[in-house]
């Protein structure tokens, strides 16, 4: 059923899936320098919070393989001009600096080892840092079924499958464990502009998945819930802060508000990588500003007259109060976020 | 500054600007025969609520025109066949049968008159039709001045410009009339998927104008609330029922809630042609579903899947608990709104 990988290490070789040009073609790109793994980040032929956090650790497994570092010293200093290239690349997911992060954390406490034992523990933990993200996406599904009924018509939004992660996905994760225990599942696929996400890859991964699904633009989310009944959004998330406040794909925001208009019960779904207990609110969260490009053009397309000023803003805040619960590998946490979220951390 | 029509009557030829290739071609179509203006009504060479009306009322000119009934019944019959196709062509905005309805109405209180006298009536009630929008859209743009504030950074969905109506535009008349008093404005364009109205056409008609404005994706419009002071939101509209709830273009519904949440004001603006009292409410208003390749394709570029399935309603509903007000050429209504629209048609 699945034929297709996210992303992949391979002696010295980050190889990925390029999300840019799917569905129409599926073409693999092979780095071995960190800087093309930030800039394939940045340029988004990887995206979604858990993968780019995994991108983040080959990349960092780049520059440990191929250092010709003479002594520790030299390697740690390296792996910190790596770590600050790769963290600028995108800055709202917070999964890129939490990988990153346990990188330079590993091996800073093992300081005392030799450079090659130095070199395959930062490689080690960038292979688990991928393998733990499937682990972690298979516990997110299980967790998540409690909140889908038998037959569950479902507003989802971007691209939370596979193709999000190193592998199975987190909203779509929840949707995939239910469509496996035999639920009944339509989902109503948000295309997700700018760069339709949704239209482009969770249609394609449902489809290979064989779950029904229907693509409908992003303004069309309140008109469904008001001609249809729709049990629950299911979304990702980029950060979630310390209030529950969380920041994802821009126009996570209007249909929350939509389902919460319409007392439709309404999920972020993520790993806890994703949250961030030292970003207090959903404000403190910086949002990326992404090329007018991609809102005047599809693809080679024009759309808008010529030198037209655009806002593209990649993410929103979406406050905790029109989220019904966080479904996590930990478990689920419900409000008040600031205590539960803690309290999930810790079990 | 303004070099362009929406669409023209010139004996016997009805001509309109193609505004499916704006803003990058500015080509203008003619057509002798009402199939033809019914087909470019349904193909959306014209659309817009106001302008539809003023195209079905050409058809009607054109049926009448080239008719070549020898009796005044045969043309009656000929005219009554006519408005039946033309009706057809878009069932949401009532602005259509509201127009062929008139040059009926017209015709069957003039029976007596000989052939030439009643086709010559149909002409003159469809070139009046036209005048008139122009008037009215004028008397919209004064009235709204009033919800205007001196500085407005204001949201706008779809185009309701001059390409929307014969000219000057219905909630962009506000826009343009409060510009034009030396208000300073700046228009927050939701480009409005899946035709991209906003971004092809209301950011083509604002630079003509010469009015500040940045374009923005659909899914981004609460998320520029909770981040810039919004004085109010300006929509169109394709019919308002007795209630006060409205249909307009997909995505208005979503706005308006996004609207609601901020406590930013939320304005319906159209002619009084728009209302349609013997419609209850808006779940009585019949919802056009386009095409697939509308979503799946922008241009000639496919972005979904092969196959996929989609949902593409062309309008939404707007309940009127959420409209703050009703910006007609007859004055402002506010709730309540089945009273209050009596009343503004009466007066």
């Amino acid at each position: 059923m699945k034929d297709y990988f996210t992303i992949k290490w391979a002696d010295g070789i980050v190889e990925m899936l390029d999300q840019r040009l799917l569905p129409q073609q599926e073409v693999y790109r092979s780095y071995n320098h960190y800087i093309e793994v930030a800039q394939a980040i940045r340029d988004m032929v990887i995206r979604g919070a858990p993968a780019i956090g995994a991108a983040a650790g080959f990349g960092m497994a780049l520059a440990a393989y191929y250092s010709e570092a003479a002594t520790p010293d030299t390697l740690m200093r390296e792996l910190h001009i790596a770590a600050e290239i790769i963290n600028a690349a995108r800055p709202t997911a917070v999964n890129v600096s939490w990988a990153v992060q346990r990188v330079i954390r590993d091996i800073e406490s093992h300081s005392d080892r030799g450079i090659e034992s130095l070199k395959n523990l930062v490689i080690k933990t960038a292979i688990d840092i991928a393998a733990e993200d499937v682990i972690v996406n298979k516990k997110i599904g299980r967790n998540g079924a409690e909140v889908v009924p038998e037959q569950a018509n479902i507003i989802h939004h971007c691209n939370t499958g596979a193709l999000a992660t190193v592998d199975y996905g987190t909203a779509l994760g929840v949707i995939r464990y239910a469509h496996e225990s035999g639920k009944h599942i339509h989902v109503f696929v948000d295309e997700t502009r700018p760069r339709l996400q949704g239209a482009r890859l969770t249609a394609w991964e449902l489809d290979r998945l064989g779950i029904p699904h229907t693509v409908i633009v992003d303004g069309a989310s309140g008109y469904v819930m008001r001609t249809h009944h729709i049990d629950l959004c299911l979304v990702g998330c980029d950060r979630i802060a310390a209030n529950g406040d969380v920041a994802n794909k821009i126009g996570t925001y209007n249909l929350a508000l939509a389902a919460h208009a319409h007392g439709v019960p309404f999920y972020s779904v993520g790993p806890t990588s994703t949250l961030d207990l030292n970003t207090q609110t959903g404000d403190d969260i910086p949002i990326e500003e992404r090329s007018a490009e991609e809102v005047t053009h599809v693809g080679t397309q024009q759309v808008t007259p010529d030198g037209v000023k655009v806002a593209n803003p990649a993410f929103d805040i979406t406050p905790a109060k029109y989220i019904t619960a966080i479904i996590t590998e930990k478990g689920i946490a419900s409000p008040p976020y600031r205590e539960n979220l803690v309290r999930l951390l810790g079990s």
